[in-house]
């Protein structure tokens, strides 16, 4: 494998979301020569819409997506309309933000008010996924702004997202959008999906489907210390990045590579120009 | 769905291992009236493999399976070689204790001498497991000591057992020794697969292959705050227990409720008659 081309990098503000504003990230990324980023919602708010919007164009970047959407089960149906009102607010953010794509994390389990989990019902929220993107698309796809379902690890199931592999993100595409130029496709992150026997059949057929909407790195390190904010650098961990990076090449996938880590205990704590530097060198080095 | 015989509760000893060695759980067990442990290797080699055998016997207990073989995957041939002949000894191990079966966690990646992961392949680690299950196998069918493979949860893939799915383990058996009554068949712990939205087609695939041999009962914890020691007492969790039960028993399983539960923040903590008394409350109760 040759290294990636340097401009596919795309930096997930998440990575460095403990260290520096939206606004810094912007700056940080352009200092460095990082030409993509995507930023999430919360930050884009603390930024307001369209000072972000305007902030990364000026500083020459683009979006490798959006995070996120999704979050569809609830236990009422008033609990569902007011996720769909939200990810169409998404959607429209996006639109501002000229984002290639809206990332959908689905949702778990639905929760009571007070945001304890209180069903048991796994295949029920699957259905309420199913009808959520599909009433989200109708919004979606007449405004231009792509669906990316991004299967998230099985450990998520109950609190996150009920969608856990890629055979099921490409189930659910074929069900409501099967060509991904109409709108619904997957995100691929390796975090999530690395350990599933069926990973390369998922990204071809994802391929096939035209529905490769983004690819995301970081690394799965052994032993893991927590479930959400213990996620590694490229090459810190045991997922075999250039494989899974062929797999994604042979299925035609040509974006970008965002990046993205959660590390309460590491990468968190760290100066972000250096994180910046790492994820660069890594990215070339490592994936 | 009808409460399950109170008769057919079986508890993996790790569930109060902090707490007793293993005389003092049998003892406890069967002054509860509880008539089934499974044990574990380490907890047999403290009281002596012929002692834990006559404990058991004069207990009036038997066994619902022998914890654990398996760890195929080795950087080397001599390692490999020095897992299979671990494996042959639990083998007989469980012919002593009469054990219906030995549960096998297949090991994840290959680790270097100080224990670290040093190997990023993963399709390499699964032919590793392949052919050790061969290989066990010659050893263990004459033997008359069935081998139960147990899929573990996605975020164990690296470092405890790289099948992940009751499909994959399914395939193996497939492939190695298509019918049960071969002696290779599959241990279904909830905590491992509940998430898997082809759980039921696994069953019934294992059932209609007489494959289903073990059935472990836990919960899963939200949140849940470690990987590996923050298992949840049936129903504290999210798991449709009664549901799994009953695509268990529709696919023919009659056999043992084992409840494993690792706890280092409640469980294992708390005083091991209470333990037990719950883990008979909730067996009745909630699964």
């Amino acid at each position: 494998m040759t290294a990636p081309r340097a401009e596919l990098l795309s930096i997930n503000t998440a990575t460095v979301r403990k260290q520096w504003s939206l606004p810094e990230i912007i700056a940080g990324c352009a200092r460095h020569g990082i030409r993509m980023i995507s930023p999430w919602r919360d930050q884009v708010a603390a930024t307001g819409l369209k000072e972000a919007a305007q902030r990364v164009r000026d500083a020459g970047l683009g979006l490798s997506g959006y995070c996120r959407g999704g979050m569809f089960p609830a236990l009422d149906r008033a609990g569902r309309q007011a996720a769909i009102d939200d990810n169409k607010r998404a959607v429209d953010e996006a639109l501002v933000l000229a984002a290639p794509c809206l990332v959908l994390v689905v949702g778990g389990l639905p929760r009571s008010e007070d945001g304890r989990t209180v069903s048991k019902d796994l295949a029920g929220a699957r259905e309420m996924v199913r009808d959520g993107l599909g009433e989200l698309l109708e919004y979606a796809r007449p405004a231009g702004m792509p669906l990316a379902i991004e299967p998230l690890h099985p450990m998520y199931a109950a609190d996150r997202a009920c969608v856990n592999t890629l055979a099921q993100a490409n189930a659910l595409c074929d069900e409501l959008a099967p060509d991904g130029r109409a709108g619904l496709g997957v995100a691929v992150d390796v975090y999530h999906v690395w350990w599933d026997p069926d990973l390369k059949a998922g990204i071809e057929r994802a391929g096939a489907a035209d529905r490769l909407f983004a690819y995301h790195l970081c690394d799965w390190l052994v032993p893991t210390t927590d479930l959400l904010n213990d996620r590694g650098m490229m090459g810190d961990g045991v997922i075999d990045l250039k494989l899974i990076r062929s797999w994604m090449e042979a299925a035609g996938y040509r974006g970008m590579h965002e990046v993205e880590i959660f590390s309460a205990v590491n990468w968190w704590k760290r100066d972000p120009d250096e994180v910046l530097l790492t994820c660069q060198k890594r990215h070339a080095d490592c994936t």
